[in-house]
């Protein structure tokens, strides 16, 4: 663990990380010595830092990182927090502050194990996003929505459950982002008034691999039409949808040729040997 | 300073109110040794508590504030913040986890010095509230909208920035609530879907020397032709609006009954000796 360059396992009170979640974070796979999708991490990390109007040194950031490195093999996640720093008249942040750069390693998360062809079973949350487009897309530390929703968890074997907005069309899953296939086609609910961009559904989209349509107003009904549902985030990878639940009905799903594809392009980007 | 009962300085990076911004907090005027509307701060306390499901023990919380008291006298202001803790599986908190208490204390800050029948300039912000009705009136950590508005500040002068919902309705200000009369009558904004319930806010509502009605979409317009403004919070008072500044205009008000009302219950309640 390293606060700002040093050894250190606790954050000062003041800061307002812990004040008001004035801050952004990522979680970045390692694989070996390896952070997978890291560049991508750090440009998602600076556009929200942009948002946000915080003064990270990403230089200093970077070389923490690095220096980090020899230990990244006994870990699988590198969690990344960037507060604004200590300080400011309650909400009104001082013009001159810097902000505290957290480092921490991390294991993986229990994962089903599936065999091929398998999906996950997921729920759909009644805790809905906060509308909000000026934060839409950034991973801040604002992260009750997915807390409360997260509390909503029917029984361990549920391995998502999936977020609507205020007006109740389909947005993500609680730490995932969705993706779902019709007639052929592949769709992805868009970001504009709530949402985590995910690193990986960025990918997605600039694969050139799939000609994927972001659309606005996805109904439950959309997805219950479906021919496949998937789900993806940096972290965990692919994971396809062989159930959904709601109001006592289940729908079930096959595992199709978009999820199949996209968990073999996470799969090549895990294991290939890109270090940036 | 107090974590859990014990001087400390510092919080665990694993705590969830750093990660997710998962707790709530109150700020506490102090005069003297007397913390002012304590019962009502931690029965907003409770209710943000149950709200998000922490687990917090509020015997030894009402216990560390005593074991603070001969120290108020240096201060004015206790803040209590209550985070869900350490731990859980991501957002997901952990079914046993409990609540980590954190007190501590604070000067005033710095404030205008008003002469009789003066008042406060206010802008507008661009940057408006969250919409999300399940978390309307708590005073929880994700305090990103506060935070974002307030960088807006036009200049020190400024008192106070007046705060939108996402239709464009005004609710409140950055750290306060407001109240606007008109024909002899007093209003203040509904926090259905955004805002924080303040405690001096309620207390208006509730002591029965106003009749008070509560509205919804109130419309920067209903502000230009009122006859008066004010602002209220539990630390730091009662402040009749002189100003509102919006896209380069200027409106004028003139301190009105209600507002010295206002004034002067919140001045009985600071020097009462109703120490609860």
């Amino acid at each position: 663990m390293l606060v700002n360059g040093l050894p250190q396992k606790t954050i000062n009170l003041d800061d307002r990380g812990l004040a008001y979640g004035d801050g952004v974070f990522e979680t970045v796979r390692l694989v070996g010595s390896r952070p997978v999708f890291l560049s991508e991490h750090l440009q998602r990390l600076r556009k929200g830092c942009e948002k946000l109007g915080l003064n990270c040194d990403f230089a200093k950031l970077e070389n923490e990182i690095s220096s980090l490195q020899a230990r990244f093999t006994d870990y699988a996640i590198l969690k990344i927090l960037i507060s604004r720093g200590a300080g400011g008249r309650g909400y009104r942040p001082a013009s001159e502050m810097s902000a505290t750069r957290i480092l921490t390693l991390h294991p993986l998360p229990e994962l089903p194990q599936l065999q091929a062809g398998e999906g996950v079973r997921v729920f759909v949350c009644e805790y809905r996003l906060s509308q909000q487009a000026e934060l839409a897309g950034i991973k801040h530390l604002n992260r009750l929505d997915q807390v409360m929703a997260s509390r909503e968890w029917p029984e361990p074997g549920m391995f998502e459950g999936l977020m609507r907005d205020q007006q109740g069309y389909i947005i993500e899953g609680t730490r995932s982002n969705l993706f779902y296939a019709q007639g052929g086609s592949l769709y992805t609910p868009a970001l504009k008034n709530c949402g985590v961009a995910g690193i990986f559904r960025d990918l997605l989209l600039q694969s050139g691999e799939f000609d994927i349509s972001v659309i606005e107003n996805v109904s439950l009904q959309a997805l219950l039409q479906a021919d496949e549902l998937f789900l993806c985030n940096s972290v965990t990878g692919v994971w396809p949808v062989s159930s959904l639940e709601n109001a006592g009905q289940t729908h079930h799903y096959a595992t199709g040729s978009f999820a199949t594809e996209a968990m073999s392009l996470f799969g090549k980007a895990l294991h290939a040997d890109n270090a940036d």
